[in-house]
Parts: C-alpha cells; sequence; structure tokens
C-alpha cells in the first residue's frame, strides 16, 4: 500500500461512456482540471449498455423514466451554461457508442486519448452529430492528425474489440452502476458532480492508492 | 409574471421526504443558506414512496438497486463531512416518515418548520432512531417547547391528512421524481447537489417567480 506522500503520482481513474451526457461534461473538464492539481488520469472507456441490462435496465434511466428524462435536459443546460461548455441536446439518444469506445480503447494511454475523447463528446453533445460510422470516427481522427484508416482497422480487431469488453466486465465487478464513475484507490466517487471531490481526494496525503 | 427585480421576495419551493437521506443534507443546510442570500424557503414536506410506485419502483433506488445503494452509504460518510454533519448510517431504511411528515404538512407555515424538520432529520440519519410512532414525534415536538399531545392530534384530522396526500399529488404532477427536489418559480433543481445553483437562481434578476 503506497501513499499519495510517498511519492508515487496522484492517478484518477475515470470511467465513462461516449452515449453518456453527464460523462460529456466531465470528458471535457477532466484532463484541464486534473493536471491544474498534478493528477494523472487514467481513461477508462466502457460500454454502459451491458451494465444497465444486468441491473434490469433496458435502455438509459434518462430514457426509461420519462420524468427523470425531462428534468435531465434542462438540468444539462445549465450544467453547459456553468461549465462553458456547447450544448445541442441530441437528437438521438444514447447514441450507440461502440466504435468510438473501441478507438478509445486503443488508446487509452496513448497522448491524444483527451483530445480524441472530447472530440468525440463535441460531435454528439455540441454538434448533434452520429459518432457510430466508420467515417465519423474517422473524421475525428483526422482531425487530430491521426492516421484514420490503420486505427480503425486496429480498433476492429478481436483483441482489442475483447479489451473493451474486458474493461466493461471490470466496470461491472467494481460496481459500477452509471457513468462517469471515479476511483481514487478503491474509493468510488459517482457522477460529474463528484468530479471535484475526486481529485480533492487525490490530492489528500491520507489517500491509499493501490500498488 | 413577476421577477426578483420588481421587489417580490426571492424564493424557493424545498419539496423532501424524511426518509430521504438526501433530504437530510438539505434540510441541515437549507435555512442557513437561504436566510444568507435572503430567499424564503417554502417547506414542502411529501411522501416518496407513492411518487416511486408510479414509476413502477417498489422502494427507494437504493434498496432495489444493490450497487447504487452500496455507493451511496460511501458518499454520504463523505458528503456530511464535507458539510460538517453528523451522521449514522440507519439501520432501517427508508424509514416509514408518514407521522413525521403530517406534522410537518401541519406546520409548513409556522416559524418553528426548519428546527422541526432538522430534529426529525438527525434522529434518523445522526442518531439511528425511528420516526415512526407518537412517542418518536411527540419527543422531537417537546424539545422544541412544542404542545405535543395537541399537535399530534392535529396532525391526524383528515384535512391535515388529505393535506399530504395532495401535496404528494401535487410533487407528482409537477414531475418530481426524487427527493430533494427545488423549484425556482417553474424551474426544477433536483438533488442536494442543486441547492446551491437554485439559491443562485433565485438571486437573480431574471428569474420569473409565479404570482
Amino acid at each position: 500500500m503506497q501513499t499519495a506522500s510517498s511519492g508515487a503520482p496522484a492517478t484518477i481513474d475515470f470511467w465513462f461512456d461516449f452515449a453518456s451526457n453527464y460523462s460529456y461534461l466531465s470528458v471535457m473538464r477532466i484532463e484541464e482540471a486534473a493536471t491544474r492539481q498534478h493528477v494523472e488520469v487514467r481513461w477508462h472507456p466502457f460500454l454502459l449498455g451491458p451494465i444497465f441490462r444486468a441491473l434490469g435496465q433496458h435502455t438509459s434511466p434518462f430514457v426509461e423514466q420519462k420524468e427523470k428524462g425531462a428534468y435531465v435536459w434542462q438540468d444539462m443546460v445549465r450544467e453547459c451554461h456553468k461549465y462553458g461548455l456547447p450544448w445541442v441536446r441530441p437528437s438521438v439518444f444514447p447514441r450507440a457508442s461502440l466504435l468510438a469506445s473501441r478507438v478509445a480503447t486503443l488508446g487509452a494511454s496513448e497522448p491524444w486519448i483527451g483530445a480524441y475523447c472530447r472530440q468525440v463528446m463535441l460531435r454528439n453533445f455540441a454538434e448533434d452529430r452520429d459518432i457510430e460510422a466508420p467515417a465519423d470516427i474517422a473524421e475525428v481522427l483526422a482531425q487530430l492528425g491521426l492516421p484514420a484508416e490503420r486505427m480503425l482497422a486496429d480498433a476492429l480487431t478481436d483483441a482489442n474489440k475483447l479489451a473493451l469488453r474486458h474493461a466493461t466486465e471490470e466496470a461491472q465487478a467494481k460496481g459500477i452502476f452509471g457513468a462517469p464513475t471515479f476511483f481514487v484507490g478503491d474509493e468510488m466517487f459517482w457522477g460529474n458532480d463528484r468530479l471535484d471531490d475526486a481529485l480533492a481526494r487525490c490530492m489528500s496525503t491520507h489517500t491509499p492508492l493501490r500498488t
């Protein structure tokens, strides 16, 4: 067991799905906020769909519960205003995020992961555009100066598909029931509303980090 | 249509259930926070049970979803620490809040409503004691120097029982799906995490207030 005070870099594990509107808020904020606090972000793309189905839900709770759904779109307008983020309510929700997630799985430890995730999220939640087709993701990758064709092929290998499936199974095993979810060591923080608390926890010298 | 700038007092409508742990946080905080910002609090006790049942849930989502439930008790420890509130995880959850709510209905516009609600909440979430029996509520009322016997009788009149039922129906009609929920005019804010935003909205000169 190491602690942050022992010299290990403070780290936050960030679990998100490109289909999730509250994940949008955290994807846009986390890299800047973490850098400011000298915290390293570990990106964990995963799929909420199988998690929801295992919990007996057919789709997003914002679709299943019409009252909550109606509220969430009001809340998103205010939250985006609060954080200075653009917002257009998606005409399709939740959007299929499988391919976008496979590419994120491929690049989870690459220097472009943050920029890639922000571009995909902006496409979904600020431009109301699909993120499902290879052409959609190729456009995002090309914007970032990345070799789209090769990366899409790599994203579709069996090994990479399996890596995303394993990430989703790991999310489930960790008790994740929604997104975004943050872990600081073993400690779970759920929701964009807890990102600041999770980062503060990283900075606490008493934070146990797993070794 | 009036606006806050027209001289009408800024008002926040506060919907809560004594059984709800996140309502506990807001009940403890709202009067002080609102007073500081010259906002008037209108207290709306209601029952979440019928709302949940109408949404197809049998009980609290924190009981129905074991993963979310496990998380919530961790989150409450941190949230209470953040706000400087005492916390003991209730050994019974959710606690029957009917009688406590009927007394709150009786006193919703009385000067003692805030103090009463805080005492009931502390009993449930800081002392792990029941709030169901007449003796429980009588003890709270006596602590506040209120005539417990007469008030319990008044709380159990048909008119007062009906008033609480109507409040719950009104909550449902307003699209409330959880607690605490705040309204500033027609605008809904859900959850203790949005109390500060709701109070800030009260202070905005552009806030439309219903007349």
